[in-house]
């Protein structure tokens, strides 16, 4: 009897596998979600962690002009925003969400008629290769992304594998067809951005090169190989570049015309074609971090036929698995968008980093071979350790292992033997502040085996955390804090650092290192040095133990601070809510000091200075769009108070994330903030990563299925839910009452069934 | 018997090779000839072909200033000039001999003091960095080079290896002593010629990084590594590049003190020590066209431990190794000096581009292996294929089979499908015309058997001459000749073409492939059309069939001519000159022609015009210093009167080259001054490569033995040698009289010997 049972139960579980396949959770992702304002996403082609985001640029703005900052670049971090009416045309990488940019290489345009290579103006398209177009005919879905090309009457369609993305533009009649393929624009172009570029015709289907620029990555060159379906009937070049003394002897040649080595600065290249009318020019376009060798190696590998809608199809699928990993159910449709969505933005960063074979570029500029692990880039980890990576390590503890040696490798290439800061291309960009690469790794060790070398991993944290040189950290060892006078951002650091000390000291002690345990530990109380009673607020001190005069605490970024005011930042102590609150005066005032901050009226005058936050990003003097806070709401959960964190976190929920191109309150931080919403939606967060507890708030879904990857499941189901009935009135875990309101990872991991009981009304008690 | 005899000559033989290698050849070369004025050549230190030209660099002229060329730049094309009085530093890539330039990389410079982190200069030396010295402080050796810098008590020393430079400096006692590396600094240096320099500091004895230059070689980038024998106690750097507006997160950083990644576009670095009195500081710096790591690799490969003396003496014996390859016999020191350092000059070009482990970067910017041969580059062609290569398939066969698979290697890699015109460092910079690499490959073919696929190479050779595109081959296959309104230098193309294509039939014809034959015997008449009976000069034509007007045959290049004006280009039929001597109206006009050259007086205006060639490089209007005259002496054995070809070599030999810094009367070209030298004193000469033909001169030694890699040797004797006795009486060729003025490749590779009985008076019959 028994055997058929478990028999019967494997044909129903393969049976809910096809059902769950079947289901197309693509159809609820809406890439649009951000592509207004401040969200900094894209609408274009990629498939999960994919090396190409193929997708539309809609302005061509100069990082600077005659050597000062254009703030106008800020908008377009991402290369498209909703609001433009024209498209310059479809580059091969973006950045998902970031607040600083770079990228946008090799943009390619079809245009027919006379040929034009300057990118023109958005209010004079048809000074230029630019086309107007409209938002309906566009399409915009998980790996496939489609626009009418209104001045050349083209179709244009993207889709993408890892490394290649795949272009189909349906021409009219035209005998004066082309593609440009722009070499100089990008994302946060400046003029001398482009420190060289190269490109080569091997033959007439084939053009291989590289773009090397100085950029947000430093010392960054990636290299293409493009393809196209048809030969060219000639091609040509530009070169932009200010006329340079030396042309050595090539100055003899005609090479403006069919000349197969094209290089220099600054050069627009473009491929002629006779077309007929309905006719698909395709190209495919594949990167590399190698060589051109090794793009043309990735082509062949992940797209050797010419069928793009089997490769969309695929790319679909593709996304339709990863998104699969968490099934909701909700009667609201916006709900599944914001929510599939997120999941969408989520599963972008990191992306891959390395060839089909295996071959990357470190951060040593040496080719290395990706032994046994696949090498991701884009590390935005002042972000990302917060949620992003937790959730990783519930729903992609495979990759976000892979991560982890990407950044084991980081380290070993750095001259400064550090860990990633901000990692993109082989690049450290030192962008924000802290070393919490070490809490991403702390993070995974604790909650789950790893198989890498948890020791040296260990040794990584600890050397990147001695860098007495990196960002005051000298002071910081020695005097517990970052003096004010010494340092910017002073306070914010120290809080950080000490978060991350505490990660680390967490990390050891798993790993029997009581000596870096003991060490690590004293480092981490460091938050208290800047606790100043007086005020009751983290505030600057001096390197002659002074306080900071003139301190006010709403005050945004410098002095003390970065992306958050103190009123923010003073509560960023998740490693010890407890410790917290009664440094603060205790239960009754820390919870009046939250309920303060989410209800006071901010003074106009500290709006201007809340960075990239529109003012809906903002709930009282709550900024969430800045990732200081995102813990904040949890915070109650260790007060007498938790349904305040319910009762915040739904509005947070509802006020933030929208399912239309401004949905989002903030940049969406390679996938920080939607990490954010994946969690609170399923309710439970990660308040400190690198302990294995999560705090509850209000899951805001009917039901939930998390697939775990060792094959358990872990199911949410919400009784009584509705928007009123926002307060947890009771949780059954595997059947049995909970009484506190904090899950273990091991309660997740396991697999099991938890169940809330909601209401209209706050819980006082479970 | 027999066997006691062949036993008593294998003793005989050894003993003459082991006092053979201890005559000491090294001490005959001075490589102080050619470094005053034109000659271009280094005194620095290298090995036989070398990677690594080590040398000091004694000015720092801009190649332009505000966008205007600076003809004063000409005069560094190797770096060194000889009556310049302060050194600036010791860089480790040089050109031999060339005429126009590039290189330079990475320029060292040890000083004590205040830290200077400019050039200064050469008036005010104590403006910057750079040091006086003197001439009697100065020893220039081959593979060692040794100064003292006046301006700060410094002995400096150099050696090298094929990939790897060796300093040794003696410093006196100073709390401040400094190495400066200057990542700017270079030969032909134009302000935006740095495209990206890189720097990293991996440990406190160890440098690595690259330079990447848009020169001569459009698109270039070497890597070193470098080693110090003690720590450096701190280092540094300044960055000179205009200020960017981009400066990212880094800007936070002091990149300026300790920081172990230095990048930018024009950095100069510094490290400091402290030294005491007499300590030697020693640096190893190794180069590598592929990587950082190649090049460390290369370092530990070829230099594992410090002995700079045994270092040095490897070199030496290296070199000696390679002079022993021809042994002289003269009672002159200076014919000797000569000789050898003309030897030594003919082995420094090409030089090893790949490295220790045969990896190398390729001219399509791929790295690539080098399976089973050497790669080279530094192809001077339009000089080389005259008597460099010939040389080389006499006493370098190997090496020059290896020349000629990296050209095949550079044809598979070219995007123009072309063989290397003149190539350097994976680049083709297509300096001067033809494509002289089919000569190369052909002399080498017909000469002997090789290792390389000859049909391939035949397929290189025609695909290369088939490419319409390329110096206006379309024309000249279409019309046989190169119109005057359509190309410059119309006629040297025409002739040099048609050389080329005598030599690609010749190696048709070695392989049976007569089609091919046919075709470029027909090609190769197309001289033909451009004498112009008229005027008995080879004279520019214009496209619709009639000679260009105001035609002067005295003027040197444009219009129709490069290097060389019509009374000489219009010898230039080295592959016919019986059809010549016809054309030219038979064996008496074409005597008194030939006569009139070497005798005649050149108008002062067209001086002027002669590129590069000082007046002492001119005999009448026959210019040595030019190429396209060096095969012009020997076309006397032509004619009934070769006893005028030993008039003129002889004092072309006693005229052009001098044992003394201003001893060669035009640029050394890397080597093919040196080779005319060579053969010239041994008494013959390759005028037709891709014959197996040598025309006889007048040997101005007393004897020689070249010893040959088939280990057989050719000796030449010349009985009655003197500075009067110039003229040949008998040649007894094996013991048989010689009646004709020609050797063929057998006669001298097969072993043997060949003796000259010279007379005061001219010869009319052998």
């Amino acid at each position: 009897m028994r055997k058929i049972l478990i028999a019967l139960i494997f044909i129903a579980q393969a049976t809910f596998a096809q059902v769950a396949i079947k289901k197309d959770l693509v159809q609820y992702v809406n890439p649009m979600i951000g592509t207004r304002d401040m969200g900094h996403t894209y609408p274009g082609a990629t498939v999960p962690f994919g090396m190409v985001q193929l997708s539309p640029d809609t302005d061509t703005i100069p990082y600077a002009v005659n050597g000062k900052y254009n703030p106008e670049v800020y908008r377009y971090c991402a290369g498209y925003q909703y609001d433009d009416k024209t498209i310059v045309g479809f580059s091969h990488t973006h950045f998902n969400g970031t607040g600083h940019s770079d990228l946008g290489d090799f943009l390619i345009m079809p245009t027919v008629g006379k040929l034009k290579l300057n990118p023109g103006t958005a209010d004079r398209p048809e000074s230029g290769f630019r086309s107007r177009f409209s938002h309906s005919t566009e399409v915009a879905a998980p790996d496939y992304y489609k626009v009418k090309l209104d001045d050349y009457d083209i179709m244009a369609e993207l889709t993408a594998t890892a490394r290649v993305g795949f272009h189909q533009y349906t021409f009219p009649a035209s005998d004066q067809a082309h593609i440009i393929l722009d070499m100089m624009s990008g994302v946060y172009n400046y003029p001398d951005k482009n420190v060289w570029v190269y490109v080569r015709v091997v033959n007439d289907t084939l053009v291989t090169g590289y773009r090397q620029t100085e950029g947000w990555a430093r010392n960054r060159v990636l290299y293409f190989a493009m393809v196209f379906n048809k030969p060219f009937t000639s091609y040509g070049m530009h070169n932009f570049s200010r006329t340079e003394p030396y042309h050595g002897f090539w100055g003899k040649f005609d090479q403006e015309h069919d000349f197969p080595v094209m290089a220099g600065r600054q050069i627009r290249t473009y491929f002629n074609f006779k077309t007929r009318a309905g006719e698909k020019l395709k190209i495919k376009f594949a990167l590399s971090p190698v060589s051109m060798k090794g793009a043309l190696n990735n082509l062949h590998h992940e797209i050797p036929g010419w069928d793009f809608d089997a490769v969309k199809e695929r790319g679909q699928e593709e996304w339709n698995k990863e998104l699969h990993r968490i099934e909701i159910q909700s009667d609201s449709r916006l709900e599944k968008e914001n929510f599939y969505t997120a999941m969408y933005h989520a599963f972008i960063n990191p992306t891959v980093y390395m060839d089909a074979d295996h071959l990357y570029k470190g951060l040593d500029k040496e080719i290395h071979r990706a032994d046994h692990f696949t090498n991701y880039t884009t590390f935005s980890l002042w972000d990302t350790f917060r949620a992003l990576h937790p959730l990783f390590n519930i729903i992609q503890v495979r990759r976000n292992e892979d991560m982890i040696k990407s950044m084991l490798a980081h380290y070993r290439q750095s001259a400064f033997h550090m860990l990633p800061v901000w990692s993109n291309s082989a690049n450290e960009n030192w962008c924000m502040i802290g070393y919490h690469a070490v809490s991403v790794i702390a993070d995974a060790i604790i909650k789950d085996k790893v198989d890498f070398d948890a020791n040296k991993a260990l040794e990584a944290c600890v050397t990147t955390a001695d860098n007495r040189w990196y960002g005051d950290l000298g002071y910081y060892i020695d005097k517990g804090y970052v003096p004010e006078d010494k340092s910017s951002s002073s306070v914010s650091q120290t809080l950080e650092y000490a978060y991350d000390d505490w990660c680390i000291a967490q990390l050891a002690k798993k790993l029997h290192r009581m000596d870096v345990y003991d060490r690590f530990t004293k480092r981490s109380q460091s938050y208290k040095n800047l606790y100043d009673l007086s005020t009751g607020f983290m505030r600057p001190e001096m390197s002659d133990g002074t306080w900071m005069k003139n301190f006010d605490p709403l005050e945004t970024n410098e002095p003390g601070f970065v992306e958050g005011n103190s009123w923010n930042y003073s509560l960023f102590v998740p490693q010890d809510p407890k410790a917290l609150i009664g440094m603060m005066g205790g239960n009754k005032r820390f919870i009046a000091r939250l309920d303060s901050l989410f209800t006071m009226q901010l003074p106009d005058k500290y709006f201007a200075h809340t960075e990239d936050i529109s003012r809906e990003g903002i709930i009282g003097n709550y900024v969430h769009g800045n990732e200081p806070s995102h813990h904040i709401a949890y915070l109650y959960d260790w007060t007498n108070e938790p349904w305040k964190a319910q009762k915040w976190i739904r509005l947070i929920l509802k006020n933030q994330y929208h399912a239309k191109p401004d949905g989002l309150g903030g940049n969406d931080d390679t996938g920080q903030m939607s990490a954010w919403y994946i969690f609170s939606t399923l309710g439970f967060y990660p308040v400190a990563p690198a302990s294995d507890q999560y705090a509850i708030g209000s899951p805001a879904i009917k039901s939930a299925v998390m697939h775990l990857e060792n094959g358990k499941t872990f199911t949410i189901q919400v009784k009584n839910q509705s928007d009123k009935d926002i307060y947890v009135k009771k949780i059954i875990l595997n059947d049995r009452p909970l009484h506190h309101y904090f899950l273990s990872h091991q309660d997740i991991i396991n697999g099991g069934r938890i169940i809330f009981i909601m209401s209209d009304n706050p819980n006082k008690q479970l």
